[in-house]
């Protein structure tokens, strides 16, 4: 690190090293951003046991600190896991490089031409919890976009994620771009995420990735334009001409396939003229998984085999095998319900009726609204963007899952011959 | 107000109005918002003498309060200026509506189609100072946007903008949409300012527009997402190959046309291989327009018709007819200047030659980068937005002149038939 005779922030080094970084990652071609990934992708390959050498020291202390069974999982990296996240790299090479692409653009009357092109947001400082697959997607993400990334993993994946860094470095640094165009901020422990959130004209953009006190926590605290990714409150409505088979499918589907994500369902409304017929068949697949029903009285009336929802349970992300279940009177009962509880993440609506269809498309205000599919459907690989950086549940400047397109900003071009304004 | 049993903030009850009435400007068709903007349009025109009055008694508190002329003129309006702003809330009638624009969709590989449609923000917070048309500017792009408004205006415009506000009430009103729609919470002073930057939940997006000063106390105080309008350090480089003619005509144009507004010239830089051609008749020029030259040592050795530059100079945003001028020793020179001085929001390069013209336009990362014009085009009313919500200098959300696109955020919808995911 340069020494400097004032006395300087800590992270002041690292982020100037950001932001000299940015700037040869903002003019890389495609094909040298790409050879970076491949270099990538082959250092996760040929160091499989290394990483999995790290990844038991965070493992065994993790297990020491009392971390659940859940959290273990997510910090556990096994050669599978490793593959995986090589091959999703190498998916990265495979999409289009955003920088560049014209937005819009138009001749005005004077005969200049303008365009509004995309480019790299410069520095992404991202903020995260121990998942140490997340430190080389957000990697991958980031080169390909032309942005340096400042990362702050969680304490619980320090070693996974330092030797990851460190082999991202070297492969980025083969391949002639600068090794700091990834760095972490690990070392400096929380003050380091203390200034990352102040770090105004160093860090242009910060993403909070984790639980929902510690988005919360960046949102409220951060001096940097933050991107909110969020948390799921999901909703699924069973309209009164609902396909019985349609509901029992989607809603399986979206609360069982995979309980711990933020689209998967926690809340299940039901028109009141569909309770009896499709609630039974329903609940009685979610029962046969291991899912505990929360039902209001009209739910437990009709499947006695639940608990008694309370208020809580309306505004409750499970992330687990729990489910609450409400039967309401009319499309706006369950509008007026999602509109209070939900957080606008996902919410599918299971309706034969065109009408009800658009109206739910229409009135419910949230990242995704679907119309007979399941939630699980809200997510950037099903979408089609390769990997994701997150799903951003705020409306500015992204919302639903974020791809390479939402890590560039525009500037406009502008081609004159000598013009002048009047 | 409605009655409550718990202590609530005081803003609460306008921000709930400002919520149930974002909601019916949501699904308010265009034929209904370019209503309500055409009994604005005739409300302002039947209103002159009862505008005038009540900008005559903000006048003369200003002149009490000892504003300067420029802020007097700013907060002035005339019969001219009314008719100005009836002809803006017009114009924006005749624009296509943003909302439910489809911005990119796909068939997914089960069948699933997936779109990104525009949606409004929802509640659009402005916090400004004192000039009344941005109160008229603002309530017509957000209505036309289906977002609703809420409004905090300089004190020293507290009259006309009561009026103003009542006025666009009422038409907003009897094209059948809500009162509530625009609202103005100058009656809660600062404190209704500083709620207002508190207000998460309520309100999707805030907006200041004026000083410097202002625009960094929103920007590090707001808990809500802001979009930063901007200071601009404008600079304009004198390549060694430009065509003298241009050179003169865009310096002079860019400084001189109005020098009070962000995209005026600050700063120019000449190669010094083009210094000695060039420079003498583009600052006689200037002078002949009463314009301070504040040269650096080889600009007087050249031109001693200047005052000496100071450091301070660099960053200055003059907002008169003053412009700070250095001679550089290159292309590269005139870059590393530009990265440490600019505030990003537009900056134009004189040339003749096809590479540098490119390096200048990929390697300088400001909102709007110019070959061969003036920077005063950098406008929402030049590019063709018709009005301008400001222009941003952030590279989140929206970058420079900002319009009605904007003013939305955008949601998936996704349409299915009974699909699940494997």
């Amino acid at each position: 690190m340069p020494q400097s005779q004032q006395p300087v922030a800590p992270l002041t080094p690292t982020l100037e090293a950001a932001r000299s970084a940015s700037l040869a990652l903002a003019s890389a071609p495609s094909e040298v951003k790409n050879r970076a990934l491949g270099a990538i992708a082959a250092a996760l390959r040929g160091s499989v046991d290394e990483i999995i050498a790290a990844n038991r020291r965070d493992l065994a202390a993790g297990a020491d600190n009392g971390l659940t069974s859940g959290l273990l999982d997510r910090l556990a990296l096994d050669a599978a896991r490793i593959e995986t996240l090589a091959q999703a790299v190498l998916q990265i090479v495979s999409l289009t490089d955003p920088v560049g692409e014209v937005v819009r653009g138009s001749s005005l009357p004077n005969g200049i031409k303008i365009s509004q092109v995309r480019v790299p947001f410069g520095v992404v400082g991202v903020i995260y919890e121990a998942r140490p697959n997340v430190t080389v997607d957000l990697a991958a993400l980031a080169i390909k976009s032309g942005n340096a990334v400042v990362l702050r993993g969680g304490s619980a994946a320090e070693n996974s994620n330092r030797v990851l860094v460190g082999l991202i470095q070297a492969a980025i640094a083969s391949a002639g771009l600068p090794a700091e165009s990834v760095q972490t901020i690990d070392p400096f422990g929380r003050a380091g995420a203390t200034e990352l959130m102040q770090a105004r004209g160093y860090v242009d953009v910060l993403i909070p990735r984790g639980s929902a006190s510690l988005i919360n926590a960046v949102v409220t605290q951060s001096k940097v334009p933050v991107i909110e990714t969020g948390a799921g409150v999901v909703h699924v409505f069973l309209d009164e001409s609902a396909d019985a088979q349609w509901a029992i499918d989607i809603v399986h589907n979206s609360k069982v396939h995979r309980p711990s994500v933020c689209n998967a369902l926690e809340t299940l409304l039901v028109h009141k003229n569909a309770a009896e017929r499709l609630l039974p068949d329903v609940l009685a697949r979610l029962t046969a998984s291991g899912v505990t029903i929360h039902g209001d009285a009209r739910t437990r009336e009709l499947y006695p085999d639940s608990v008694p929802a309370t208020e809580d349970d309306w505004s409750a992300e499970y992330m687990s095998l729990d489910i609450a279940v409400k039967v309401v009177d009319s499309l706006d009962a369950a509008i007026d319900h999602i509109r209070r509880y939900s957080t606008g993440h996902t919410e599918s609506i299971v309706t034969n009726d065109v009408v009800n269809a658009e109206r739910f498309l229409n009135e419910v205000d949230s990242a995704a609204v679907m119309v007979n599919t399941s939630t699980r459907f809200t997510d950037g690989g099903e979408f089609g963007f390769g990997a994701e950086v997150g799903i951003s549940t705020q409306k500015l400047h992204a919302r639903g899952p974020m791809g390479l397109p939402e890590l560039t900003s525009t500037k406009w071009i502008v081609r004159g011959t000598g013009q002048v304004r009047a």
